[in-house]
């Protein structure tokens, strides 16, 4: 099916700012709460909210197979359950509703109030209900990274790193829309030459730059999705901020991995960016040596050009960019996770939600995380307002952004954007 | 809240035959498919299993705050959410309803017709969609067992182990109810002195030994819930099988956890037993040594006896008991892993599983894997039908079961029952 929707020509009726993320070509998807307090599913273009479940009562999805509810929900995972076909038809149907030359939305006055909503007056919420989680570590460059401080800089990546998209499960019940304030963590850590343990707020608390995507639901359990399938599964993807706390995480890791010290948020950017509207900014990936498995090899092996950047807003209002990384720099690509993941059978949901690890580049300006960019917290980072950062203070917001951009089109994620408020405090009886 | 439906002299006018895991002291809850295709809502005595939709419709839930449609879900989770007082104004009545002296129902013969169904025409279903499972790894014994065979003998258990509640995350997706037969995984191993992995099936499928609890909903996120307050999250418990692939996890595991080897199945006995009802059977937990942190400082520290044994049924119908041990054996307390796991403010929703990890007792009988019990294959264990098992076989079916009894009653789990199939085959093209 052609995905006329992403026509780098088509222009729209509706105001888009320059520069703006979202274009008619993007058209993504995402849950917001209305002014009247009405949860839906909508869609962006320039600074406009659009509610597809009010499009779609007034009959402008027409001859397009779904369920009259389908956009009246909480969440988008029946939709992304509807799959790759019905994503495409209300895609390109938006994108000529939409269109400066169609006029039948344009000029009905009566509609255009219930569809359409300015950016302020919305709330935006999680677009999807995650079944499961899994988080990967497909960077090379920062397992290289990571295991050059925790290990042996001579063998930085572990034996299975080159062969394995290794990968492991998160926590669901955490993930958080831009916005959403965190708390420090509190928990178990190891001062330095102990051998016992105290308890208290996190000293290092960090981010981790990822992008996540997000999985419509065809294998049965047990059966494998194959790589050269597994795009076909991938609906789209969002900005992922994998918050971290390096002290729990040294002491409580071995042998089955951070749990605590991950758990407590990520953080996401709201709207679901479609693959559908990546492809024009595919990219080759990094070339794999050793050859994987065959169950890994991938024809065509391709990755995409997205420009990401962290930023770290101080109480004072002002922001510093303090790393420039991209997607592209990933080793294993998303299809080669899918495949991975499901090689042993297991069952991939609709709205599950898979990230790629901390994402890298080859300098020292591209890294993912405070652990990275400040090695240790031996190089602390210079912020705007003349302080310095080895990890992430109370009350600094970290926000991450991304979009792709080639001579005709910039499609974007937006951003999403986070506090760190002091940790719990436990009320006193009495 | 007195809980009336723990009186061990209530008799029921129902059928229950003797040794019983569900006499009318139990009242679990369940979720089942009746022959009318209908899902509904339930509890069991006896071999009859009971449809709560149809009680509640017929009026029997009177002067209880339930919404209407609270037991005609798909699953207990919204019932869970409703807390521990509903759970016990709910249990109680279902005790009063089928006691021996009330005629109400007993003398009804058309609301009989529609509530009360044969265990043999019914199929049960998972009770709850389980937005996230964890998975500990309480058990001393198993934990040092494990240290032993992979590690260091003097050094068995990792240095957290005696501090922490160790655990990680898990696939909710895979988890089925017993019945469902899996299949064996496929995957990447590395064979021995090899530095290249291979792909093929897993050639060590083992089972663990475990139970898990069913929380409710009450904690916000950023706030931890207390260690004394921790078991009024819990809703209940059921038997639970974590399938593990061996040879997967020793290559997949560093540094990040067990993933694949892990997630393509977990199996569950279907109904979840109260932790109401299994208050009788209260024992003290093993003494712990270093005292843990202040926050995992329990007022009253106890665990629940309750035995349990595995067994594996072969082709030919003979089916041999391989481990008897006991949940009393775990080291960290239900309670602990709770309050463990909320410490950095992590979100605990209805529905949310966590799994004891393998509960190996103190004898080499009462191990709680085929990795422990024939340690790592040196030890065959001997079958019934003339066989030897270092692991599980295609074909095998294994079952697991678990109850309490004292002088006065018997409350048990029923049992869960996973036949392992060969691994998937693709299909060959043309």
């Amino acid at each position: 099916m052609p995905i006329h929707a992403n026509d780098p020509s088509r222009q729209t009726w509706l105001p888009v700012p320059e520069h703006s993320d979202f274009p008619i070509q993007n058209i993504p998807f995402g849950v917001f709460l209305t002014r009247d307090d009405i949860i839906t599913i909508g869609t962006r273009i320039g600074d406009h909210a659009i509610d597809l479940g009010a499009l779609h009562q007034l009959g402008y999805f027409e001859n397009i197979p779904l369920t009259d509810d389908i956009f009246l929900q909480d969440t988008l995972n029946d939709f992304i359950s509807d799959g790759q076909k019905t994503w495409r038809l209300v895609r390109n149907r938006i994108s000529e509703i939409f269109d400066i030359n169609n006029e039948t939305l344009k000029n009905n006055e009566a509609h255009k109030k219930i569809v359409l909503f300015s950016m302020d007056e919305i709330e935006m919420q999680l677009p999807v209900q995650v079944g499961d989680y899994t988080d990967f570590y497909s960077s090379k460059e920062h397992a290289t990274n990571v295991g050059t401080m925790f290990r042996d800089p001579d063998n930085a990546l572990m034996p299975n790193w080159l062969h394995i998209p290794v990968g492991y499960h998160g926590r669901s019940s955490t993930i958080v829309p831009s916005g959403t304030p965190i708390r420090r963590p509190q928990g178990q850590t190891l001062p330095k030459g102990e051998e016992t343990p105290v308890f208290g707020p996190s000293r290092l608390v960090d981010f981790e730059l990822e992008m996540a995507f997000i999985t419509t639901d065809t294998n049965a359990l047990g059966e494998p999705v194959s790589v050269d399938e597994a795009e076909e599964y991938i609906f789209g993807m969002v900005l992922f901020n994998d918050w971290s706390a390096r002290d729990i995480q040294k002491w409580e890791y071995v042998p089955l991995g951070p749990f605590l010290s991950k758990n407590f948020a990520s953080s996401i950017s709201p709207w679901i960016v479609t693959l559908d509207a990546l492809q024009p900014f595919r990219v080759e990936s990094p070339k794999q040596n050793p050859e994987p498995l065959p169950y890994l090899q991938q024809k065509e092996r391709y990755s995409y050009d997205i420009n990401l950047e962290v930023g770290i807003a101080t109480e004072d209002g002002s922001e510093t960019t303090i790393s420039n990384s991209n997607f592209k720099y990933m080793y294993w690509t998303m299809a080669q996770q899918l495949a991975h993941h499901t090689i042993n059978g297991c069952k991939v949901n609709s709205g599950d939600m898979m990230g790629s690890g901390t994402i890298s580049g080859p300098t020292p300006d591209s890294y993912g995380s405070m652990l990275e960019l400040s090695w240790q917290g031996t190089k602390p980072i210079k912020l705007n307002d003349g302080s310095e950062r080895k990890f992430i203070q109370d009350n600094d917001t970290v926000i991450m952004r991304g979009h792709c951009s080639n001579n005709e089109v910039r499609i974007g994620f937006g951003e999403v954007r986070t506090k760190l408020l002091p940790p719990f405090e436990t009320k006193k009886k009495g």
